[in-house]
């Protein structure tokens, strides 16, 4: 069922998708015709490592209040009234040979920094948290206008946070994922192999 | 808000709360005056663990398809059409102590035996997975009407779902519990202190 936006742009939504990456991923498709998100890369990754039996990641539900439901007789329960809540934890989590896997993916249409904007006070604290705990966390990042997807270790990401609070600068430049984080290539089984590189992020342990 | 199903029952949701596990809760609130539900005792317990830095363990939110969401001027989104979506892997996730941790929580009303029909084939097949991926699983149980509650590490459950799958029984005996689980005291802070016993399951791994 679509939905017209204030703006007068037309929304789709599909199965387990968050509204503000898709509003997001909308955009891309309009204006540069280049297919999926990536969250749609991340989701048929993530059932390709399920499928094989290489790991258990999974993006999180949306978290959602529920205000109202109605049980109509022999058919499903329908939702009437809820609203979209802001989630405690980062989208992704999961098991990859013994190592709790904790990662956020978010999409930039900038060409040249990654506006820190894109990034909650609640995800740095949870990922804070899960380096605490020796679990293994990062971000995936993608420009999308210039098709470059990187996968960068938390640490790259809260300096920069830090920095920001300090009075530095509200982006990262591109240049730094560069130098600091690690580019994905795509392909087709899996789309983005990113465990590839966390499998480098474990050896330097 | 106030729900009535078709067996006359009054139902309220609140926030973060599967409807599955709150029917049942509400109802041995009526039945017994007992109070919490296994539900609230752990998301209190995993609130505490999160705050004290023991461990950073989450229940996921209910998965819903979304079907038509509104956008009224100056208010938040309204989600006006959606359902309920059957879940791929367990409720609870998280890290501790390096450790991928993944359980569910099921209560039964039964005095006698945990009846097998309240877990899930999907469950059964995410619990194999996490354990390839050398994740630690198990259930948490409250025969609530005895307001007992016991920490099952999967092997047990797996054993009595593949014995029912070749003709076995339905149900495991609470017996099996007093012998192959540990019991669970309820405490305050935190209400039920579930790590003391993933401490010896990983002590034994």
């Amino acid at each position: 069922m679509a939905i017209r936006y204030p703006n007068g742009k037309v929304y789709e939504q599909t199965q387990n998708e968050s509204p503000k990456i898709k509003r997001q991923a909308r955009k891309d498709i309009s204006f540069s015709n280049r297919g999926k998100s990536l969250e749609d890369d991340l989701n048929e990754t993530n059932e390709f490592y399920v499928a094989q039996g290489v790991a258990n990641i999974y993006k999180k539900p949306v978290p959602i209040q529920i205000v109202k439901v109605e049980y109509p007789k022999r058919s499903a329960a329908v939702i009437r009234e809820a609203y979209f809540r802001t989630p405690s934890t980062t989208d992704y989590n999961g098991v990859w040979n013994g190592y709790y896997i904790d990662f956020e993916a978010k999409e930039t249409e900038s060409k040249t920094s990654f506006p820190l904007k894109n990034i909650h006070d609640h995800q740095i604290k949870h990922m804070q948290a899960v380096i605490v705990q020796k679990g293994i966390a990062f971000f995936i990042v993608r420009f999308s206008t210039l098709n470059r997807t990187f996968i960068v270790p938390f640490q790259i990401i809260e300096k920069a946070w830090l920095e920001m609070d300090n009075g530095g600068r509200k982006s990262i430049p591109l240049c730094i994922f560069e130098e600091h984080a690690e580019e994905l290539q795509l392909g087709i089984r899996p789309r983005i192999d990113y465990l590839q590189i966390v499998k480098k992020f474990v050896a330097n342990l």
